[in-house]
């Protein structure tokens, strides 16, 4: 197996559960937040502090660290060694063969690898936040709606900032699919019956 | 069966041959340019000023058309009454079941139905352009980058004017495929078979 899937997506459109459930039914590693611990384990970041600024750039949090020990001593802010340690990982990974890999500009890191398939999940903003209401996050009801776009926000932002492209526009991507009518059963199905039959095609 | 697949596509994106084919696997009715002759057949208009003006917006013809007899009473521009037209055919057509339609704003004219499913295909310019080349059109071929590129404006003016939408913005399909990438064959594949999924577990 060698296919790449690199997994773009709205907040709330269900990407991590397809993309755990693709790599689990065909047997490849899954990476989402674990990229994150493997750049802590390499020293240098807490892990708290990489969580916090997980997907989101400089200008949010190097005002904060910039009063810090840690900020790099390049002066360059933090959230880009950050991305560029995990963007080296994710190079790595990719070496090693098929896995999916969602969110972290996979898709522009990867994309001169042959083998990469670029997926974008989206949804309607309802069910989007329908979805993350019923997993109980611990966010007042009330302001889920601005979560979720407040989340979206901060990807793109991100993505732009790294890539220099628009977030979720299609021409980044080889298969978009909207969560709120194909339901996520059908887009795992649909994902690993496109893969299974490259593989075959490919050799 | 009962789902209605709607083609919206880039010009030289594949989108007639993948909706051809999938509706002969499928057995089901395709409609393409079939819509213009059925609107002809109505009276009215000439098939050969309909096809000049298929997917395109009234204020290109406009000028040439109001000088002739077959300009609307009611002073609405032709291709308005052509749309409306057409519009009307392609609700009948739905009602009668299952079937693939490409272009027309069709995603748009059904969006109330519960068994529609919105497709649209896209591709990389430079494969487009080859793809329309290796057809032979009447076309020399330095111009065809700008035909096909021109091509896609009239239709994206043709959707923005009936919709009030954006043409290939992700929002409006809940399926987007990048035919450069996903080859005719794929995505009939995976097209047919989300299909046939879909009709097995909605009964």
């Amino acid at each position: 197996m060698k296919t790449i899937i690199t997994i773009g997506r709205e907040f709330g459109s269900g990407g991590h559960e397809i993309g755990f459930r693709l790599a689990e039914e065909l047997g490849i590693p899954f990476y989402d937040k674990l990229l994150v611990s493997m750049v802590a384990e390499e020293g240098e970041f807490a892990e708290k502090y990489l969580e916090e600024m997980d997907e989101k750039v400089g200008i949010h949090i190097a005002p904060f660290l910039a009063t810090r020990s840690n900020y790099s001593v390049y002066n360059q802010p933090i959230s880009d060694k950050v991305f560029f340690r995990q963007a080296e990982i994710i190079r790595k990974l990719a070496e090693d063969g098929a896995c999916v890999i969602v969110g972290r500009c996979a898709d522009y890191i990867l994309e001169k690898n042959e083998n990469l398939l670029r997926v974008f999940l989206y949804g309607d903003l309802k069910d989007r936040v329908a979805r993350k209401e019923a997993m109980n996050l611990e966010i007042e009801e009330s302001d889920m709606t601005k979560h979720v776009l407040n989340t979206d926000k901060k990807r793109a932002r991100y993505y732009r900032h790294y890539t220099g492209r628009i977030w979720g526009a299609r021409e980044n991507y080889d298969l978009c699919l909207n969560t709120s009518v194909i339901s996520i059963e059908e887009s795992v199905k649909l994902l690993r019956e496109l893969v299974l039959n490259r593989e075959k095609t490919l050799g």
